[in-house]
């Protein structure tokens, strides 16, 4: 776990942290946000592709403004509001503290433009420093709350800047490079079954370490004995399922996930493509042939759960899949590692737990039991999302690594491919 | 209990069932179908007024479509099909069986004619006849299996017929009566909380009496301690939250409902309609003053669940529901007591659990841990629809009441409004 | 010339006529539509498989309603509606008499029923017998000008009546059968042009025999020197066009059609259909083999203009047609005929300028010069169409032979198809 | 009529023109577009607010593919394409170059970045250049007639610039201003009638300076005699319109712009902003206050006619126009003037025929008699578009001076209002 981290899990922890400390998770994680931006043209900073996707720009603006609106406005004495509008340009669906531009539109802001919003971050940033060191603050633990929440939203955000960058570079016919990458050459280890025996077992956020709400409260579920894999899916064997004409035939496929094929929807991971019987993907290092050894990533549930049925298994619930990731340590091929592609691993044994692709599993995003949203406009932050959605656990080649945790719940509707996420089976132990 | 519901009650839990009483259970519910269609002019029997809905005389049709193809044409030696192109005209969904005509194009078929679907039952029913006369059949335990399925999906169907019209009368601004219908007056009883204990409890169904495969298998779950309202959230409990500004206010509702609402989608349960200050509704009585005492109907699961939120509750999960369900008799105002409108009622205690409306759960339509789709084109039944919709409990006014049971799991989009659906509450012992 | 029309047309010259004949055109005219009908079944008066489509039954009440709203209600002393709803279900767009039915839910209306119509039909016509006995009434020449638009207007609805019987019935995989039908087998003429020197016409109506607004005023024109084909062209024609890959030749189309055709909007004549090699199509005596020699029906303007760019020719103007059938008889192939599908002629010569289908001309529907649509409601009528759509010319084999003349001027957006519409070539002369 | 306006006229005239000049007149057209660029921001270059605006970039690699795609690949020997992938990139919609971007993602096109398309725009200049010296070119007189359509194409798009640039800003809540421009403070003279004789006259390009091959062939058109009105519509005469209760009134408003009304999608003229209630409208100065007496703008053809109805006038003919026009010289406020805003004006008489704004008449597009789109893809430039719209004629404030004439003719769609398209009414003489 890297230093940054440790600062900001401390802080979460208890109150006690001191505030120096603090302003250096603050600085790092906010230096980080515009470090990934370099390497950007600033023509490719307001582009929206579609409306899931947001401009880089606009996360560099919106991650500003939560730290303005939650803690800098109601907080900061004598703070001045940076730009009486982007109070509406860059609130991104809090209802609470007002109306917002509209979401499709994110993408016809040519202004403010990117040294605006850098003036933004700067001014922000400068206000957060007095903020944070005013530890005698009468609100100070909701300041220290508030801002841990906050750094972990601009983490959130810097996946999310990695994910549209790459979305709006394939859209391009010009399939620009975001940086040449390393890539592991190696042959997968051969999938074996980690066998569980289930029981009355808890998840949920243990109360160490930061958390959402949504983790919470920890909880008491019961699993049936299970099998889970050992390594996610790869490109080879998602390939001999579209090769076994896994997108033609229905019964794999739940009757939604058939009704988008038939309507051309989709009909193979987001970013391949077949030029000349060869098959390629589109990469932060631009078109690369497709490694068959790697995980097969940017498919969605449908995808997932039609392979899962084709190979005659099942995808993991959540509670499986926290129950073994939470004695296992937090590491993997997660964004500090550098490749930000999904890599193939020799290594036997369970792995790839964290990092790689976010594992769809096969529980809707609910509530857990007990769960209520804060009062105010931050419960909007997770729980109004509760519907249609489905769980997906791990974090990817673009999740900070001090960001990610075993009971960290990420969320995704059925017919989404753009994230990084992939498969892992599970299956009955009869 | 009915006749007719023993008859085939008894014929599923054994297979000792003499095949006379089968033979008189499929008459029995072949004819209600038809009975209840009586009220119904010619001109009614082909109108669909949105995808969902289907003509009468379609439903009539598809349900002799799935014995001829679930039975005759596997089972009757020397079977001779009614008609070539109905295997594809009366396939609702069923991928495996073949193509099928598009479900939004169902009315246009103004051929064949309620004639011509009368004389293909008739058809159906003497060649059923037949084959459930062949006790020594070698195949007789599967061809009694599939005769009890296809007598349930019978009676959904039936439940689907008074769902459906009523959904075409009331887009029919001569708002036509279906039957004239008696009504309960009486004020609704005191709300009260029924408190349980939780714990590892088991659902699903015994194996005693039908139940579909989505019930299966029965298995633990844990419940944390709960309190269940002993009543349905009646329409004037309703109206006080219209009435508290409830649609306008962002902070009560799920994300994807408060967008629909803004988007104009719903704003009122369906049927509701303001008249010179005074609320009406439609009913399959024609237009009706709203009941205050009644349960609120035809709501779906965004106005339900942002109900609980105004109310300080919560919607029950389907395991609290059916923990409660499974040690209550199965009775209430179902379609055979003739009311077809949900009915207020002033007993004290908890009631209303089978009937009146069908019960909101949070509860996301998944499959039990452990469950498989059988092979084969009947496995579509059910598993298919698994994503993205949720779980109602207790059947409706509507609902046959031999067809429902503490088990039965009923599943719509959160979106849904057109079936008899409503709001019972739930709530943490902290 | 049948008896009807010329008691109509006489009716419509002066208003000296005898009160007697124009009611006996008004009965033959309402019995004719009503006659259409007898083919179908109940079921099929009430289906409508597109927004343009009417149902049948819709149909006969609409021209009741308008003999209603325009003669009973402002003309008949004492006249009781037939059902206060009807004033808005029947209206179809006239907004200055009120709201109306929303145009795409014609088809939910299974209330009133057949008969229910039948009914109103017989009550407005008593009293449009009994209107048409007061021939000393103070506004009589208005009463007589508004029957025989009435009268006009009926007709109108005779072909769409079958135009839109013919869509239904091909919308059903059963293709039903309108009626058996006749057929000319015969061997088409050879194609001529006819020369014309253009110059300074007129065209227009020249106010004897009925005229629509839209007809007047009669003006001047002038005109180049051009050509016309001496008859349609055929289905042998039309399919060299497509096997010479006219569908796929962008040069050849219209930006907007082209655009269509790549969105899958259309690909052949509307009613065509290839099985196994060979061309059918579906006609009003259910699925008939491709006739060579007759008439390409069922084309929209951008199929019409682009065969006319294949074949090196263009389309005529409304004036070219007009100035040269304005000196023919009103003879053809029309609905009297008893064909109602367009059919092959070996007669050599100038043909099928009546009847056969309408023939598009590359004129937009725009005012003629000192047109002044009339006041009130029946002002809506025909101006406030003049946008976005093209004029046809001449009738087809639906259109009663006493409702079309050389002047008349009918008009359909460029996509529509399923009219009956075909094509005849103009060229310039140089 | 400036210098650069007389030397692309000179070399169209004749082709007696010196090489130098048009070189030069070469020069002048493609400096002014990036001239226009000169006021945004790097970030102002990619946005598309809706799928007919073009971000500005786009236009200026368009207008550079036209020269490479019309002149350089033909024609000058040993010329290197910049890029292989602009010939896809910037095709907008020759269907005969090839496959080209969808037009609604232009505005995904992050790269090629400003800097990479003035690189082009550099390269095609000096290739250009090159070219332009080749006098003695066997195919010199083709080279001179493309260079000046390329030059009229190039200034087609420098108006678009504006009105794109226009939208972009509106779409932006931060309002920005492109430009502090000068207004004229006037009150508008009074209107006159200009009345007309009609008779036969001769409209179309003379053949003296250029004309697209839309204009052509000049030919006779019939008159009736009419009266112009002398300048166009103001504001405050258009405010008149809506506060008569103008959008509210069904007859005044041809079907189509009615429907377009009840659904939302428009309500005033384009630009028009109620602010407490006052009239503001953005400008490409910014939001401005109404001027009363300036004309109205950004009013689409249904509002143009539907002012007409109300106004008891209607909109002019083509020919009507050009009839006027063809005597007055081609003098207003066109873009030279420098205002890029319709202004008022207090001179009487007949005024601002040219400039101001596009002037809606009521003539539909279509080929002119004898009409013929050139062969190849050149040919796609007019012709395909000949259907659906409607001709505007006389410039507006953003038309370049020397680049239009008294027979050009300017199309748009009935509903578009993005345009500074007007009103000037006619009127019969009865």
């Amino acid at each position: 776990m890297g230093r940054t981290a440790e600062i900001v899990q401390r802080a979460t922890d208890d109150h006690s942290s001191s505030p120096t400390t603090l302003i250096e998770g603050y600085q790092a994680i906010r230096e980080a946000s515009e470090a990934l931006c370099k390497p950007l043209e600033i023509e490719d900073y307001g582009i929206q592709t579609m409306p899931d996707v947001s401009p880089p720009k606009w996360h560099l603006a919106h991650t500003s403004w939560f730290f303005e609106t939650f803690l800098l406005k109601p907080y900061l004495k004598g703070y001045r509001e940076f730009h009486a509008d982007y109070v509406r340009l860059f609130n991104s669906y809090y209802d609470q503290v007002g109306e917002y531009h509209p979401r499709p539109q994110r993408g016809f802001l040519s202004r403010p433009t990117v040294k605006d919003i850098l003036s933004y971050r700067a001014h922000v940033n400068e206000a957060m420093q007095q903020l944070l060191g005013q530890t005698d603050h009468s609100a100070w633990a909701d300041i220290e709350t508030r801002t841990v929440i906050g750094l972990n939203h601009e983490q959130q955000h810097q996946e999310l800047l990695l994910t549209d960058i790459k979305h709006i570079f394939a859209c391009n016919p010009l399939r620009p490079v975001y940086r040449d990458l390393p890539q592991i050459s190696a042959t997968a280890a051969p999938r074996q079954w980690i066998e569980q025996p289930g029981g009355l077992i808890e998840i949920g956020a243990t109360g160490e370490g930061f958390a959402y709400d949504n983790e919470f409260p920890r909880h008491k579920v019961y699993l049936q004995p299970f099998k889970l894999a050992s390594r996610l899916i790869t490109n080879a064997e998602y390939l001999a399922f579209i090769e076994d004409a896994g997108y033609d035939r229905p019964e794999l496929w739940l009757s939604e996930g058939w009704k988008a094929i038939k309507e051309g929807r989709f009909s193979k991971p987001l970013y391949w493509e077949l030029r000349d019987g060869e098959w390629w993907q589109m990469t932060l290092s631009g078109m690369q042939m497709l490694d068959p050894n790697a995980p097969v990533c940017h498919v969605n549930y449908f995808e997932a759960d039609a392979y899962a049925n084709w190979a005659g298994k099942r995808l993991p619930t959540e509670g499986e899949w926290e129950s073994v990731a939470a004695v296992n340590s937090v590491e993997g091929n997660l964004r500090d590692a550098g490749y930000l592609q999904p890599q193939a691993s020799e290594t036997e044994g369970l792995q790839q737990l964290f990092g790689d692709v976010w594992e769809w599993t096969q529980t809707a995003y609910n509530p857990y039991p007990g769960f209520h949203a804060p009062k105010g406009a931050l419960g909007e932050y997770n729980g109004k999302f509760m519907c249609g959605q489905y769980v997906l656990r791990g974090g990817s080649c673009v999740t900070p690594a001090n960001h990610i945790s075993a009971s960290y719940r990420n969320f995704f509707y059925p017919a989404d491919q753009w994230q990084f996420s992939g498969i892992r089976l599970a299956e009955d132990v009869s």
